[in-house]
């Protein structure tokens, strides 16, 4: 069991709606034993879930503090492929709503990498050690360094910049698995033991009917991943959208796992 | 009643699977009297539809010349509203699914173009007038150029070459949408008395709780549009996508109106 | 006479060599009355002149804190046109180092500007009025937030986002005039009164056989701007250049003019 | 010796002004034993020769064909190092007009590129050696493909494309030397058996005290490349600029040598 939460401050200067994406999401492999979400003041919320399955707080205040608290215990059952797969799904076999998830997206022209894409990887093994070897390069590719790109940072950016965040190194991985015809797309979610801890940001690619998580930084255990929201990049998933005036004056997160040892021979899960 | 019609002829030189996005879409607003697709030769094809309601074709041809013939009668019923909204969905009353239509896309980089927008059309009327002198000034400021644009160009590099295609009227006006707020997307289809005859991309802004059609290149009528299908951008809507080797070696794309005058008071429809 | 002075002090953490430029130019417009630079601790210091007429200092240090400060008493004699020019130099006869100032530079892209350009300044009036136009443009079209772009900012790039600094003024201005076939080039400067006071960025534009000086910030007193360098854009004229370690610690800078008034009615001058 | 020639056929259909760059350029290792240029029709031609030594020849033509033709007989005499040098000069010891192309420029981002540089070329060998290895990084990580990249192409852009023409290897290698803090410049000229004929594009670095010649392409004979001009980028050299209404109607270019085989042990020359 994984016991996760986030609390976030705001400064609210002038009437503003938000749209949070923090709640842990549920599946046949991630299951929520206890939840609990928390305004303060106690504003009025609106829970929406979307087409792909995520979960969206929605709410509005006036002027003043506002605090948001989320807190959880998630139970994960992720599946662990006897054997790894060793090929992709044939093009015209992918289900009709993986397609959307090869297309170029604002974070990751995988159009513009396919050159790349092919020489590097296109003649290597299939399936998911394709994937591996994409996140390996791009795990050396780029240095971890906080604060070296903004909210308006891509792909193409760090692919020559050399240096991002988790989130650019899912965008890097995201967009050159696309570009090879394997469907890949963003993951949100709480990782244990995330130093700092923070909200992080990973992938996931579509491999012989299933998708499978990855994270190219190294930095999460990969079957202690709690999902958060899922979508093309990180634009979907933003942890907090809003219009208005308001300041995020505080953020804290964490995730522990309770009582389980992760199975350090456990590198390749799917969880959707 | 509209016919529609396309013709794609691919001489095939390697083994190639295609995905292709040219029937009409079924809606309460449009009703597909007749339709009929062929292939030439008549491979298997696999009919699709995702969770936004497109179809999709998907087939597999070896080697040789493959035709791709679709023709259809369909009948449009358009929501013409009496009076034009003006004013739009709140942010924190959108559906779920409303949202990502908020989000930058590869070709539609709302967040960069959010200071523009704001100082050009925030002070403006809202609602269905917003987008009305959006698309007026997309006009204005983009000339059409055949040619001058690739499968690579996106609102913010037509932003400042000031030239572009069908594709590119729409996504300037999608991500200028984006960045007021008001929920945008992308439209593929077929217009009536299109010059030159091609498909034709448009886009749809969310607007007091339905989405209305917008045509910012002035190139259709707009209670005329056969929807194919909708996504955040080009990205999501392509004709065709294959894997293999194969070239587009004729396209012919038609659409006639058989027994209706369209109104011409008629500049704002919901077909969605 | 304008009294400028400036003031730089590092922290050098590893043996690090500088290229400063920051003493004023010497030309028949601009003479230099007294001027002092001192380096402390007082190292070596190599003073170049490259082929523009820009005054290099040039100078290596170990380990440690490093000041640089340097003062001077400037008189000023600007060109003031009876007239303005209201027309340009014919391509064909401009002088060999003008074309060079046509092409488009990193953080210039004229090239990508060229249909905007002429469609919104074509038709209207030549020479220096054309140029006060697109820099009436810029002015509107910027807003002036400081630290809203960086280093790697470029014309194109405000052309979209709508803000920028000083330097950001002036590269959009001279894009602009380059697509129009005006050769145009970055100047650096001391600026009277400017608030904050900072070192200063402006442009100018060859007309009619001279160079003559526009802000596109309406920052400074065109007639009282001292110049420091002069470069394709701020690539070539940044105040300080260098490979080591070294971080600014404190930057100092000012300029006061002693005796004089300037001119109200003084809008054109060339100093060059 | 070297023979030279280019023919350039216009069809002019306004008034047009022409800036050509394409008669070899002169200097102590670059002989010119005899020239010719005709214009046809003989409209009068203006020559001149910019502060870098390059020479333009400046002409307008009213409107029907033109023609512009050049040949000449050159004899170099390549600086050929007996040891390649195998350190820089230091960046304090540069000559002023060295340091502008240590600035990036339009289509050479070296500032973009820094980081990669530094991890994948800082360790290893200085000087020319250093050179020769990012020439070879080039041409593994680029594709030579006709047509891939236009006149807007930059160093970064074909960083992830991974293909262009000899321009782009010529960007890319010159962005890279100066993210290293080696001045690299490109240089426009005439190769010997260059497949297809056509204008060259290659670059020199500044090396313990001179400018040493490159090709990252593999596709020219070093020390019997003839230089037209030299440049920060392609900008600087375009073989032909002109404003009104022209079409290239045609372009032959050759170059053959006469009574010398090239060394083929010479691999590192300077002719600058």
């Amino acid at each position: 069991m994984i016991n996760v939460s986030a609390r976030l401050n705001y400064e609210v200067t002038a009437t503003t709606s938000f749209v949070f994406s923090l709640e842990a999401g549920v599946s046949e492999h991630q299951r929520i034993l206890r939840e609990r979400l928390r305004c303060d003041p106690d504003v009025e919320v609106r829970h929406l879930e979307d087409s792909t399955g995520n979960r969206l707080i929605v709410l509005t205040h006036d002027v003043g503090a506002l605090e948001i608290s989320y807190d959880a215990v998630v139970e994960l059952s992720p599946f662990v492929p006897r054997v790894e797969p060793d090929h992709e799904t044939a093009f015209a076999e992918l289900p009709a709503d993986a397609y959307p998830y090869l297309h170029p997206s604002r974070y990751c022209e995988s159009d513009l990498l396919a050159r790349f894409a092919w020489r590097t990887f296109g003649a290597g093994p299939a399936g998911v050690e394709r994937v591996h070897e994409i996140c390996e390069w791009v795990y050396g590719h780029l240095d971890y360094v906080a604060g070296s790109t903004d909210a308006s940072t891509t792909a193409v950016d760090v692919f020559h910049t050399a240096a991002g965040v988790c989130r650019d190194f899912a965008h890097l991985a995201i967009a050159l698995c696309r570009a090879l015809g394997v469907p890949a797309r963003y993951v949100s979610g709480y990782a244990v033991e995330l130093d700092p801890p923070d909200f992080h940001g990973f992938m996931e690619a579509y491999i012989d009917g299933r998708w499978y998580l990855f994270d190219a930084t190294r930095m999460s255990i990969i079957d202690q991943l709690v999902r958060i929201a899922t979508g093309r990049d990180a634009a979907d998933v933003a942890f907090a959208t809003f219009t208005g005036q308001a300041t995020l004056t505080y953020l804290e997160v964490a995730a522990t796992a309770t009582d389980e040892t992760p199975d350090p021979d456990t590198s390749t899960v799917s969880t959707a």
